[in-house]
Formats: C-alpha cells, structure tokens, sequence
C-alpha cells in the first residue's frame, strides 16, 4: 500500500448551507444524525482517506446555515469543481455545498474565523405560517420593532456578555465585540416578518438567542427599553429575557482575515 | 342521553393550510397520518360528536395547500372564532386553520366548488436551496419561461386532458376549462424562482404536476413550443411529459357560487 507523499497534501475551505431541522448540531455525536458527521462520511467515501472536518464553530439541534464555512486536509488530487459536485451528489438534501476552494496550508475554520454574522427571524403574524414555521419563532403578539432597534443600541461594541450566555460552555474570556446589530422588517410584502441581525468578533454560547429572547421582552412592552442597559451590566444570565428557540436562527456568514 | 335537536345542526366552512411534506396526503387512510384524519379527530374531541369533514378535493402525499375548504356538520353550539381557536390549538403545527364560517345549511365543500387555483414552484438554479426544497421541484438547468409561456397557451380554454391524466382514476368526462395558466417569476429578488397558476373548473388526478412536467420539456429546449398541441390532441397520457413531483404543488384557492 503506497500513499502519495506528504507533501500533496493540500486544504480545502468548504462554504455549506443546511436546514438544522432534522441534524442534531453541527457536531459530531454517536448515535446521532449531525452536520459534521454527515459530511465527513461523504468525504471519507470520496477521498478513500480518514477526514478530519473542522467547523468554523457548532450550531446547536435546529439552528440553520447560509454561509457555514469548515475546513480539511486530504490528499486526494480532485479539483474543487469536481469535489463539490460529489459532495452534493452524495449528501442528503438538507446539506448543500455552496463552494469549494484551495486554502492556503495550514488554513482552519476555526482557529482563523475573525468575525461571524447571524440572523434571528421572527413572525409577529397572528395566524400561524405552516410553512414558516421551521424557519423562525412564531409570536401571537405584535412586536414594536423601533422600541427593540433603538434598546438594542447598548450592546454594540466590546462589552462582557455574560448576562447573555447560556452555561455548560466556560470559556476564557465572556468579552466580544458586536460591531453592528440591526433591526428590521426587510420584506415588504411580509410585513411581520422581523429579522434581527449581529456581526461580532465571537459568539458565546446561546447568545444570538439570548439577545433575541431579551430584545423580545422590549418589543412586546414588558420591558423598558433602558432595561437591556441594565441586563448587560448585571453581567448575570437569569436577567435576561428567555433564550429564543432554536429554529430562528441562521449563521449568515464567517470572515477570515 | 339526549342530544340537541336535529334543527340545531349547523354547517361550518373551514379554510385552511397544510404543509404536505409529512402527510400521506388529504383523504383519510388507515395507519397513516393524513391531513383529514387529523383535522377530524381534533374536531371530533372539541365537539363530542361523530364528525364527517369533507374536502373540496383530495390532495397527494406531499402536496402543500394554502386555501384548501372543507366542510361539516356540527349540533356544536361554539361560535366560529371559537372553533378556530381550539382547533389552531390542538392541531399539530404543520396545519392552520385560517378562518370558520357559518355557512348555507346544505354546503359542502366539494360538491359546491366551482373553481380551483394551483401554484406549482419551480426552481431553476443551479446550487440546490436546502430552506426551499420541501416546497419547490429543484432542476439543475435554467428554463426559457417565455417558450413555457408561449407554449402553455393552447391549454386554456375547454379541451379533452386526457393526455395530462394519470391513470387510476376513471371519471366520467376527461373534459375541463382552463381559464388562466400564468408563467412567471415573480420575485425580483428570487430569479430562479418560477411559478406556474393554473385556474380551472376541476383538475384530473395529477393534472398540474403533468402541465408542469411537460412544459419544463419545452423550457429546457427538449421539446418545440408547438409540441404541447399536439400533446393535447393526442388524448393519451404518454405522449406528454413526466408527472412534476408533489413538493412543487400548492392548492391556492377555491372558488363556490
């Protein structure tokens, strides 16, 4: 048994979209079906090679992607045109490959992800939408979207958010950078579809939720729009508004330098 | 026991919504969940009464509506918003009632349908949408919608569909009148979306999914525009194109007098 020699091997930058939906996660587990897992199998069928998949970071059970960005080594010969076309011939449909480009060496997707963008949507719609309903958190109330845009001005820019990040995931430092959070109702024709959008430096666990569960609170009147101020500074998860649910979410987008 | 008197009886009239994807379509079936036998069983514990729900129509496995109608009687004295409370409520999420009606004593939903409307999505892109792949047939080539327009125009109007029936359910006239068969992209945003509305007095058992198939023949240059007259003169099934699949059709709208 002969394998090519160290040096072809070469990394590979994939840019993936997936419904969350059915997927227990990005992340590996036994016994279950994830993201990572799913892919990495594939890849294993196509390169003939153990594959070690990294994600730019985990989604967590029903969380989405647009722009989910992972990365490997191989050293399978196979251009990036013809790797992409297998992948989504071979993965369910769920999963899609949106690219597939040579990286530089020792490039990784999350060791080197410098920023990160997601969308939380919301439908403040009275009657129920059968077929929004995987995609967004659906409320029986009507949300003041300019009360929740200008009360979520406090939490741009590099701040400790640990009243926003859920435990069983400690970390270094609860200190990042939002660089802009917006607020809007993007769609004409779907005027109570609202969507919540934040660019950061890192995420901590839970927090685009946490944000959107707290910025809730505002929108429906329960509470003050000063009152995000005072949750940030509390620096205390159970001040916080409630941690939306799983199927608002959508990782937009992960910047390398 | 005694039961209100027989005066009371009431005829409501439902509109509703469905994502087809997990029902083994709308009619009743032993086993299987389907749509129908949903709505009936709920309607069956807020009422405390043997109900008989009619449809205008059956729908497949996997067809989607988003103004299907159906009927029953009812000694039930709730009001209609009532009704449609308790049910949105029992129902599972992937049904929404979206009004009650008192209606005509003698309504029912398919003997009195008049017209029907169907959309059927399409989408022509090449990178496969994982959020819309349960409601639109995702083909890997771009289609000439004018041709498909161009084309579709000799189906409107009062024709013998023979060709555009599948076999399995023996009616007594193969004849029907189209009254408008629209193609179009109609989002700006979303230009690999094509929608196809067809609005007739009645449809033959999958006679959208066979429109659709056969046009998609001429939109990717496999057939001539003029082909389709001579797919509808020739009264026989397997000269048109293959049956489009379910996750495209949507039961848009029902008309009564």
């Amino acid at each position: 048994m002969s394998s090519p020699p160290l040096e072809h091997r070469r990394t590979l930058k994939l840019t993936l979209a997936y419904d969350g939906t059915d997927f227990a996660g990005w992340q590996i587990q036994p016994q279950v079906r994830t993201v990572q897992g799913t892919i990495r199998d594939v890849l294993e069928r196509i390169t003939g090679e153990p594959v070690n998949l990294i994600g730019s970071g985990r989604t967590d059970v029903g969380v989405h992607a647009v722009g989910q960005v992972a990365s490997f080594e191989t050293r399978s010969p196979h251009g990036c045109e013809l790797f992409q076309r297998a992948l989504n011939a071979e993965l369910p449909h769920d999963i899609a490959i949106l690219q597939v480009e040579e990286a530089a060496p020792g490039f990784q997707a999350r060791r080197f992800a410098r920023r990160k963008r997601y969308r939380y949507v919301i439908h403040d719609a009275g009657a129920r939408d059968v077929f929004a309903r995987r995609y967004c958190w659906q409320l029986p109330y009507r949300l003041d979207d300019g009360a929740m845009a200008r009360a979520a001005q406090v939490l741009v820019g590099t701040h400790d958010f640990s009243s926003f990040e859920s435990s069983g995931s400690p970390r270094e430092s609860t200190v990042r950078t939002i660089y802009a959070l917006d607020i809007a109702r993007p769609r004409v024709e779907r005027p109570f579809e609202l969507c919540l959008e934040v660019e950061a430096d890192g995420f901590l666990y839970n927090m685009v939720r946490a944000i959107a569960g707290t910025l809730v609170q505002v929108g429906r009147g329960v509470q003050s729009e000063s009152w995000v101020r005072d949750v940030l500074e509390a620096q205390h998860r159970p001040v916080a508004g409630p941690t939306a649910p799983p199927q608002g979410l959508f990782l937009l987008w992960v910047g390398y330098e």
